[in-house]
This record gives structure tokens, C-alpha cells and sequence, in this order.
């Protein structure tokens, strides 16, 4: 049994975080922590875990070091990497949801945040995508889960970047439902702002782009364009992405690549015929469904669904623990999507 | 390892109950029908369970007689009795999700529904909530699932009535995700003519009323009054009923009532200090959440949550089959409410 | 042509105020005010009124005494009697939508908000139905807007109220959509705190419940209680209401009986035939839809629709400007419930 | 004054088109007609027009010939020649909101949609968008209103098109609310089969495709593909569309040639600085609001929003009505956008 620490818990992400954890065999919740609400229980916060997860909050700036044999980190950019400089020990397990270990390139990583507090320990950070990095994963003690948007993109194009079959540029026209905002008080996130409303935000500047353009760029040099937009929906994130293809391949043609790419995958579903992914066939689960199409010049569209808050954020986070403590990939993970 | 068949599989209910069967450690699901999709795989339905549940549906009106150890039966009222009468040999387990057993008295029945077609098998049939008639429902081989509403307020009302305490009359009103209508075709459950709206239906005709008010008269001679509304939202009802005490109570005495009735049941929480239930708070689970209020005249509000399709539908279903079966009553129920 | 002012004009009622006065064929907009927004057009803030209303917001604690021949106040409980103190001056109308000068009884008001600061022109104020109360709006120069449930709930109560017809207590059950809570920044008004999520609040504590009270008694000294809710939906307040009439009348009498009362009412609509009222057909109207239906033992169900920021705040206010500056009562407010 | 008639009054678009057309102070509507809901009133049908429009709806299929000044047809493609034919005369003005007169080429609409019942018409029609095409529309008796997600590309599109400074292909992602599925009983359209969740659906096979390729190849030989999106609201669409330019512009040159191109339309908006559309912002309104972007490679990011039943549907057509009589052609659609 490993002891875990969810470290910021009353997010969303924490609080899928710990929704999971509680369903994994061979973790235990041994701390939770909040700043904000530091002596209070979990289940104050978050009733539907009354029963379930009592667990009084600690603080979060606590020194928690060698407490766990996992830390998960949800904090916001920049006062993670503080909080995994004081828990790195080289034996505990850190599982950092920020961006602040995402990026390999120091001076990217400024240019898009903040100056970097622990650039020593970015040698002993891993890029989190088990799909691509399960090597590399399973011999660190730093995995940086990477952002929502970009798994859902990256997943859809790893299969065509790999064997370098992208004539660029790509465009990326992603949809999330408003969780992805987290649980912070921003206009934009109210109930009235959002509802029965539909927009494109951080068009050319949102953090996610340089993100996916340098993994992108690990495999071909190609320019990508990402628009994300808000969707009034709880949970989810629909990725269709546009481009050409240096050969010509029909529709068939290209799912067999993918059907190739992912056929191990566990939680990689790539879709049969014309079907589409909807997001809410994959609500709640670890999966990430993928459809494709082609057309005779050469264009495709490959569109991707994901929960953000489960392969988009939480389930990855414990995937690439399961990955890096040797376990079954899918331990904790085997929740079935659910609808309506 | 018994096995089970869901009759009608592919409407809300019985997609609940496949996933709820799929995660019961004991159970094995044997048949799905539908005569609908019947040659179709049922994640060709439901794409979420690609993977997970790609059984070929099978026609309901097959003669499946003896091939389960339990069927539940998904059907609409009036159809359901036929198949129960095929079904029943008093050694499989039938859950009926129907109204077709409910009622012991064949008059009121007809009166809201249709002219019985299985009166002979009244007798064998009990009604369904664990909570009420647990020793009843273990020495039965016909389970007749509560409504939805019903269970909403029965589990609202049970700790007064079973006392005594109430003088009549009570004002029962209820509030319904949209699931609750069914995966139907109807224009009054179309996207465009449910969200951004609220309103009240069948007042005083309901066919729910009845049902409530039959459990009701089995411990107190009141009069209750039923006003379902249609919410905009998927899953959820919340139920909230006003009435006047006997006696005076304050609002921690009035809750220790309810504490006490419900401190042995897994599935109802009964909330503390000014906390009210919230549906989100019970969703995908199999919870039913109660908050109470007194005020000094005796006049009271009880409004309690639950999930329409789990403890509602599919879920009660299992729990009244685990019961039937001498399972641990919460087997396959485990999964943690979830939000957002 | 009248020149109005709006003060605090970018929460949601001062919005909706802008929308309406912009329609109104006898007033021009003068000044609209915010102190957050102070110097952006208002068009910056809200795009949808871009190149209708362009006008550069001012600082709303700038001396405006004079400025305008009508002013509205959307400012916070508390705040606005400074306010009004500072405007009043006998000639310019002033409508206050916040509830400081609602409640006659200045001890009532201060038990449930806070020290009164303008009790001087108590005498002044004119509470704002114009249906129950046309001739004294039409005298005064001090009108305390309505709370939005309290509308809801007094339209549908009145024509029984008016004639003793209650054997109380009344049940008063409403719902109401996000933009209740104003356009602030509240963990319970965020989009993922809110969809998917049904819940009672301030059961038995709410600040409207004593204003509905001291209305009800002004007619018949019965008991309400009072619990509203929250629904996932913008707009609208559905209200339900639970009592005992004390002679027995069917329904069509009942019904009567509602006719009779707002047969010259432009605003209310009595529904015929077992319909009941929607707020989705009466979003972004004036209207209030009411449908009634009695028991043979003296139980009745009445239930309310309005739109919260219409009838329920700025649309009564425009009404209640129109009253008092003796133009048509409907001038400005004749846009119909728009839907889908 | 002139007499309208709205045939087929009772889905969305034609709901939309009586609310319009009641506000429109030179016409007033003479018939309405259904053939499921004749005989009953238009308000039984829509109760949010009670005391607006009682009119008796009538049959579709009577002989309407010369009744009306002006026939808008809101049927399905297919069904909708028919009746143009029937109604064609040369006098009165037809605005037809189906597809069946918006294709030039027979042999194309037929292989989209169905054998062609009136091809002798197809030279009396012109397709309607007045930005484009005033001077034909203000000459021709049959209009063919574009189809909505049409509408949305094609405003976005034309400013560069028409300067020929597209390097193709394109790309056009669009996302609709549910209206967009008209006032039908699709399982797809359900309320539990759309809230909290988003797919995209035809990838290459939607029937605007070809809609949008016809107009733009009129402009510029280049390929388009379209991929539409839905969205769980119910209206508005957004579109955002990628591609490169020939030659290398800045945002703010790229925005100064769309100022120029709409600086005189009513009803485009183009936004300024960093702004981007949303939805909601032309909710309930005839407007187009427009934001672009460009990189320094020469891709650029033009996104759209409109509310599909207005400018994407009933709002056009009363704006082709407008300039077909020669009125001015903001009559009627003044309506400012609505939020929340």
C-alpha cells in the first residue's frame, strides 16, 4: 500500500484527484491540503464525500517532506515548483500538475510564466504522457502531468507526427467545458457568463500553444495555430485539428495507422466508420476517443475527445503514478464513462 | 457468480444498470434485450461502453425464461407485467422497474395505469425499498422498483410517518432532471424546449401521487398533495415537503429523529447544522441526502436529493436484488458521488 | 422626453435597465454609473451593446443630485440609502431597486439587513406593485422596487389574500435561475457549482421571506414559510404555492377568481385549463403567468412564472416609472417572451 | 401596409419570424400555417404569445396563391418547391428558408438533397445575402434564404475572398446550439443526449459544404472543408475559420480591410483590439459580430457569431424582405442582442 498526498485538494483537479485515489487498491490518502480551508473536512468542502473522505485539511505550506511515498501537487503555475523544490528527496514520488516542470526549454517556460524557482530539478522532470514517454516515465521521480488541452491534442497527432507524415501547418480548434477555468472566482466563470454562450479565447497567446508546438516539434518541425474555446458544459474537451497530408491516404487508410499507433493502449479509443467522438462518452473516464477522416487532396481532420479533469488532468496524474511505481497502468482508472 | 439479464437495456434506466452490473463483483451480465436494437452491439448504442460492453442485444420478446438467475426488467408500464408473467417461474429473481407491481390494490392500479394482465402474481410481489421492507424483499422472487419521485419522498417522510408525527395535510414538491422522462421521443424532453425553463406537470394527476400516497396510508391516515416540476438539468430530484408536526420539535430534535432511523443504512445521509441536500452532491450514486428544518409552530420542511436513475431506478434495482440474494447490501453501489 | 439615470449600471438589473430605457420611446439615457467600470464605455463591458449604447460609464458616488429626471438605483442593500439619501430631492423620480426603503417597519428591516441610515424618507417611499398599489406609486417620488421572489409570490397570492379566502399557514415554494444572485463574484454562482445541481437555500432564513410576510399580513394575518432554490438556468422564478382555502371551490371557480382580479392587468396572465405557467414564456417579458388549481377538500396549488430581471426587478421598475410619471403603463415593456 | 405569411409557423425558424414580424411596423401578418397544428391557435402552440398572436393557424396545403404580400416558407427542403411553385406569381415577394432555390447548379443540389421539382424557378431566385447581393435581391420575386452555418463563413469569408487573398485550402469549424436541428423529434436532439456534451457530426458530409463552396468559388478558386460542431446551448453559432493569405498582413491591417468592406452593414460588427466574438453577445439579434487575427507566416483566425435563428435564418429574411420592398433594412430587427 503507498501513501499519497494530495497537495492543494480543493480544486477541481484535487478533488477528482482524491474521488480516484479513494477507488485505488493500492494507494492510500494518508494528507490533504488547503490553505483556504486548513482545518476543515474534505467533506465540508465537498459534501458528496461525506462518509467517504472525512480527512481534516492540512496546510498546504506544511513541511510535508518524506510524509508520502506519492505527492500529487495541484497548485497554480509558479507556486508549484516552490512546493516540489521542498518535497523532492529523490524517493518520494511528485506528480505535478503545473506547467512549472512541462518544459524542458527554461527560456520558453519564462517567456509564457514566471521566472523559474527550480531549474536544478528540471533535469529529473519527466514529460507526462504514458503513451508516448512510458519509458522515461518509469525511471523519475518528477513527472510533469501536462495541461488538458494539450493531451487532447497531442494524443490525435502523435500517431501522424511520429512517422512525420504532417505537411504543416496545422490548425487546433479546441472546445472545453468550463472546469478547466477551475474551481476560482472569475467573472468568466459564472453561471451567467457562460450559460447559452459560446466564445474563442486566447487566440495566438494561450499557454498551451507553445506547450504543444515544442512536443509537436520533438517529432516534425511544423508551425501549429491553437484556438481554444469555452463551452457551456461542466466537463470535457473536444480537439478537432485541420491540416495536409504529405501523402495521399483515404479514410481507412489513415484509421489503420491509428488503430496501429494505439492498439496496446488501454485508454486510447480509436473510433470505427464515420463515428465522431463525443465528449460525453468519455465523461468521467480516463479514455480519449479519437475519429479521423480524410479527404483525397491530401487534407484530414482527426478529432479527439477527453474528460479534462480525468486523462486531461487527475487520471493521468495517477496513469503516469501507476506507470512510475510499476503498478497496472489502469489501477484506479477502470471507471466506465457515464451519461447522460 | 449469478447471472443477470436486463430486459430493455437501452433505455436510461437499463444503461444504468449495465453499468452498475459491470462493477458488481458478483454478478455477471448473461443477456441484454431490446427489440429495438436487437442485432446491434449495445456500444453501438452507447459508444461510452465500447470496450466495456459490446454484448449484441438480443430481442425482449425471446422466450428467455429460466436463462438468468435475475432479470431486471427496463420496460414501459403495461408491457412489463406480460414479460414478468413469461419470466416468473419463482426461482429467478425479477426486479421490475415498472409500475406493474407496485400496487397491492388492482383497482388503484387500473385506475391511473391499464388493466392488469398478471393479477395472479400480486401476491408473490413486494415492494421495493430496503429501507421500509427489507425482510419482505429477502423472501420474494418479484421486486417491484419503486418510482422515482416515490423514493424521493417516501425516504423524506418515513422517519415521521412510521411515528406518527405528521398532521396531514402535506405538500410533496419535487423537482426532476430531465432523464427522468425517458430516452424517448417526446418534444417536451427535446434540448430546445427544457433548458432555460422550469415548470410544474401533471398536478394532482401525476401517477406517482397515488403511489406515494399509498405508502403513506400504510402509516398515517393523511392526505398528501404531489407537484412534480422538470428541471434543466440531466439527473437529480429533489424533493421538498412542507407539513405540521403533532408536537412541537426544534430543528436538532426533528433531525435526531432522522438520525436515528437512518444510522444503520448505508444509502441515506442525513445532514447536519443548516446544510441543505444539493442533487450534485448525490449524482451517480446511490445516495439519498435529507436535511430537515422545524419551526416553532410545528410547521416543518424536509427536502431531500437523490440520484432519478441510481437510487431512484437502477440502483435501488441492485440493491433490492443484493438484498433478495443475501448480498452485502451495498455491493456495486460503492461508486463516490461526482462533481463537477 | 424624460432623461433617466442608472445607477450602478453593470450587475445584471442595471443591464437589463439599460436594455429597456433604450426601447423606451419617452426617455433617453442620461448617465449610467459604476464605480468599478468608471470611465469604460459601457459597451466594453457588455459587447452585445456595441454601437447602441456606447455611453462612458461614471463614477456613481459623484454628485448626480438633479442630473436626471428619473433615477434607478442597482446598487447593493445598504449602500443605496446613502444614495437615495443624496438624490432625494422631491422632484427627481427616484426607483430603488435594492430593498432599503421596502419595509415599512424600520425595526423589521434592520433585524434582517442593517441599520437603517435614511429613516426619514421612510414616509416617502411607496412600496412597488403596481398592480395593488397604482394610485399611491402614482403620488410619490420614492419607489421601493419589489424583491424578485416576492413578485413571484405576491401576484400569485394576491386575489385570494385580497379576499380572506387562506386558512393559513402557506407553503411557498420557488425556484429560482443564477442571475438572482446578481453578476458578483460567489463560489455558488460559478457555472460548474451551479449546472447539473439543484438546491434549497436559506430555508427559513431568506430576506424575502419577512417581505412577503409583511405584505401578506397587510391583507390576512397568516403564516408563509418561505424556501427558494437554486436551478441551472439564467433566468425566470417559478413559484409554488401550497395552502388551504377556507371554502371549498373547484378549480374553474378558483380560476374565476384570478380572472376577475387581473381581467385589466396588462402584465398577468391567468393560464386556462389545466395549463401551468413556464418561465420559458415569459423570459424577457414583463408578463407574469399564473395557473391555479383547487382540491375538493380545500387544498389549492397556485404557481408563478416571471422573469426575475423583468417583472422581477427592472422591467416592475420601468412599470413603476411609468405609473408615476403618468405615461402607459406599458410604454417600453411591450417586447414578448422570447424562446428558444 | 403589407400582409405576410408565414408557412409553416410552427417550427423555430418560424416561431422566430411571427416574433420579428409583430414588431415590423409596415407589416402585418395575414395567415400562419401548419398542417399538424391547424385549427388550433398559435399561442396553444407557443403560450409565450398568449394575448400577442391568438391567430387560428390553417392548413399548409390550402391554395394560399395572392393572399399575402409577402410568403415566407419555413418547410422542409423537398417539401418547400412545392409550395413556391404553388405560390409563384411574379407578384408577391417569396422568401424560401429551405435550400431548395439557394443551388444555381441542379445537378449540384440534387446530388445534396432531392430531384428538383421546380428547375423553370430556379432563374427567378437569388440567393440571399444582402451584404453580397442587394441590387439582385431588391429585383427578384423569390428569395432563398442561406442556410445558417452558411450565413456565419460566408460574412467571415467575404472581405478576403472577394479581394482574392486567400492561398487555399481553408479551414471552417463551426459549433451550433440546438435549434439549429429544427423543432423535430431526433433522438439526437433530446435534452440528455446534448447537455454536457459536444461532438462534431457530417465531417465532410454536411450539406452547407457545398453551400459554402459554391458562394466562395465565385470569389476564389479554393477548397473548403466545413466541419460543424453541437453545442449544448440553444442558439447561436460560432465559426472559426483557418487559412493563410497570399501576401503578409498584421492584425490590425487584416482588421482595417474588413472595417472597410462593413463599415456601411447595420449588421456586422467587426470587433476591435484583441476582442473576440461570443454568442451571446448577438443572442436574439440580426447581428454579426466578426474577429480576426493574423500571424506572421500569413495564417490567419477569422471567428464569427450569430444567432442562427436570426441572421441565420428569420432575421435574413426579414432583412431580404426589406430590401426586396425597398424599406429600410433595419426595419423590424432592431431588437438588441439579450443577456443574459
Amino acid at each position: 500500500m503507498y501513501t499519497a498526498g494530495v497537495i492543494g485538494a480543493t480544486g477541481y483537479t484535487g478533488q477528482v484527484l482524491v474521488s480516484i485515489l479513494l477507488g485505488h487498491p493500492d494507494v492510500a490518502i494518508e494528507l490533504l491540503t488547503s490553505n483556504t480551508y486548513a482545518g476543515k473536512k474534505f467533506s465540508d468542502i465537498f459534501p458528496s464525500f461525506s462518509g467517504s473522505c472525512d480527512k481534516v485539511l492540512i496546510r498546504t505550506d506544511e513541511n510535508l517532506k518524506g510524509l508520502c511515498d506519492v505527492f500529487f501537487l495541484c497548485l497554480p503555475h509558479g507556486t508549484s515548483m516552490e512546493k516540489v523544490k521542498d518535497l523532492y528527496d529523490g524517493k518520494s514520488l511528485i506528480v505535478d500538475l503545473s506547467a512549472d516542470f512541462r518544459f524542458e526549454d527554461i527560456t520558453l517556460y519564462e517567456s509564457y510564466y514566471t521566472k523559474h524557482k527550480a531549474p536544478e530539478l528540471l533535469e529529473h522532470a519527466v514529460y507526462g504522457i504514458p503513451e508516448f514517454y512510458r519509458d522515461r516515465i518509469s525511471k523519475k521521480k518528477l513527472i510533469a502531468n501536462p495541461g488538458c488541452y494539450v493531451t487532447s491534442a497531442l494524443l490525435a497527432l502523435y500517431p501522424l507526427m511520429k512517422r512525420k507524415m504532417i505537411e504543416g501547418p496545422i490548425f487546433i480548434d479546441s472546445k472545453s467545458g468550463v472546469s478547466g477555468a477551475g474551481r476560482e472566482l472569475k467573472m468568466g466563470s459564472l453561471f451567467c457568463e457562460v450559460s447559452e454562450g459560446l466564445r474563442a479565447y486566447g487566440v495566438g497567446t494561450h499557454r498551451h500553444e507553445p506547450e504543444i508546438q515544442k512536443e509537436v516539434r520533438k517529432f516534425q518541425d511544423i508551425k501549429i495555430t491553437f484556438v481554444p474555446h469555452l463551452v457551456p458544459m461542466n466537463r470535457g474537451i473536444l480537439t478537432s485539428i485541420y491540416g495536409k497530408l504529405r501523402e495521399r491516404l483515404n479514410t481507412s487508410e489513415l484509421r489503420a495507422i491509428f488503430k496501429a499507433e494505439y492498439e496496446k493502449e488501454h485508454f486510447v479509443r480509436v473510433l470505427e466508420g464515420e463515428s465522431m467522438p463525443d465528449t460525453r462518452f468519455v465523461r468521467f473516464s480516463n479514455f480519449c476517443d479519437i475519429g479521423v477522416k480524410a479527404f483525397e487532396d491530401g487534407r484530414f481532420v482527426i478529432i479527439s475527445a477527453i474528460d479534462n479533469l480525468v486523462k486531461g488532468a487527475s487520471g493521468q496524474a495517477v496513469q503516469n503514478m501507476n506507470v512510475a511505481l510499476g503498478l497496472d497502468e489502469d489501477k484506479g482508472l477502470n471507471s466506465l464513462p457515464l451519461y447522460p
